[in-house]
């Protein structure tokens, strides 16, 4: 089969071998997204060689359990060992020894076919179309947020980049009734978020608004972004950090005595769960459609990966 | 009157003027007690030139309110403008415009005499001691954890530092069913802790418990802390930060990726209230008395100091 595959830090769409199934579960890819994650790997983060790529819709194409079979479904990413106290008290995103599709020792979804444990997929709504299902995975990670920080009616909420990310956290946390701003430099994005009622701001004025927000998201994926995301913090107000990068970020700057006298939470936030953003979707309270920049054949995945990097670009799906 | 002042980073006790009533309330005070905060500013931590002090047990002297003449006190040492959102929300503590005690814009408590705004004080218990009373500010610190982070039995809590202020987080935290273990070198200071059932162990130890803990507090107020305090911590687990001091943290090193992979949290912490402290003291259930190294008059404060930040003494009171 096809798949897209970083090996050394070269990307190539590879005539590869399908998964054996070991238990679990054999999916074929639909539709999947191409996540900044996946640019980063690329790049080296995370020393991940193999099938990239762990946004996915698709259909169940083998198991042991037949009643799963031809199945539509979306996919936790996670897979815990099952047997160790995080795994058992029903956390295996943070299990130690856990594989992650595409991310950690798991081939992903970059492919025609992928493969993860029964218990990690959850079945697609049926009124959910593929190109909104394929958002399960970042919209759990954007909705994610809310499990980590309190946030509702009366908090001021900025979050800062207008990417695909941003644009989720943006909506997600609108959707609580917090007053939400949204930071970026492209105006064709912040109108994205305008249309839904989030209030959009460039970065150059942002900085005009020191200790003003009881949360900030950033999710800018810049590695300066921290000192000054504090600044816009007003005193007990958190700081959530969704980006991961390769390379150290620049924290170097942070004023300890700062954080304990103003008494600032600095929250990091990765996943998130995913049935509440499959049942998100399904509501379509978010506009999906207009995050969706290109779509290509999975044959010319690495094309579509140049395309995800490009300025101005948003999502990019790939349909094997 | 007597006061212990820094002026331009020189430490000196002075003749001053007694303060003036201003609508506030005078207060006699009768012990003080030296906070490392103390020896951070006549360092330069804050910018504050005036009379340092910000613990202390007194008698209300003068007052609008001639029912509080007489009165024994102990006080909120952040006192707001009373005008802004935060004061009108009842979080002065955070107030933008407000002053500190012995910190920020207002003389303190190494003095004859202080005086602070009448809502700002707090009868101490008959039954308190003036010894055990004067640490009320400290303890609300420690406690106002609990405030910042749910712990409770089940919580595996290690406090970094054993310090005045760790000794009283280790022992304050331990009353909430968490296991609490102290980390410090100080074999005198680490049985205090261990006498109240905390479990202690070495700095050196406690690097081969890493991602062991749901909570790590930094009390050290080593600048390098930061980053060792990270490794301990399991995944979710918060990271409180206590220690304010001159200069920058070394948080250069810290792997951002760490903390959104693992979704730690780091939350700065600073005063707490009051009210509980005090009630908390007059329980008896932690042991004071072992952390009273040395006591001396006012008019010796510039030793006291000298004393406060040698190797080995827990705290030293002061008597005007």
């Amino acid at each position: 089969m096809q798949a897209l595959q970083v090996q050394q830090k070269k990307l190539a769409v590879c005539d590869v071998a399908k998964p054996d199934l070991e238990n679990e579960v054999l999916v074929r890819v639909l539709l999947s997204g191409i996540c900044n994650t996946d640019l980063e790997i690329a790049r080296g983060y995370a020393g991940f060689n193999g099938t990239i790529g762990h946004e996915f819709v698709g259909l169940v194409e083998e198991a042991a359990d037949k009643s799963l079979v031809g199945q539509r479904v979306a996919g936790e990413i996670n897979a815990g060992c099952g047997a160790c106290v995080l795994c058992k008290s029903g956390d295996s995103r943070h299990c130690p020894d856990r594989t992650v599709l595409g991310i950690l020792g798991r081939d992903g979804a970059h492919a025609e076919f992928l493969r993860l444990p029964a218990t990690n997929l959850l079945p697609v709504p049926d009124k959910l179309v593929d190109e909104h299902a394929v958002f399960a995975e970042p919209l759990a990670a954007a909705y994610g947020i809310m499990d980590r920080v309190a946030i509702g009616p009366g908090s001021k909420v900025v979050v800062i980049g207008d990417g695909k990310l941003g644009l989720l956290c943006c909506q997600a946390i609108a959707l609580s009734g917090a007053t939400v701003m949204l930071a970026g430099k492209h105006p064709d994005k912040l109108k994205i978020a305008a249309r839904r009622g989030v209030e959009t701001i460039s970065p150059k004025q942002l900085a005009n608004r020191k200790r003003e927000f009881d949360v900030v998201v950033e999710a800018s994926g810049s590695p300066t972004g921290v000192k000054d995301a504090l600044e816009l913090l007003r005193p007990r107000g958190t700081l959530v950090l969704k980006s991961t990068f390769e390379g150290p970020a620049n924290m170097g700057e942070i004023n300890q005595a700062r954080l304990v006298v103003d008494e600032i939470s600095i929250v990091g936030s990765r996943c998130g769960r995913m049935q509440p953003a499959l049942e998100l979707l399904a509501t379509e309270a978010l506009d999906i459609d207009s995050l969706i920049s290109e779509e290509y054949p999975l044959a010319r995945g690495v094309y579509a990966m140049s395309r995800a990097a490009t300025k101005g670009i948003l999502k990019v799906l790939l349909r094997p």
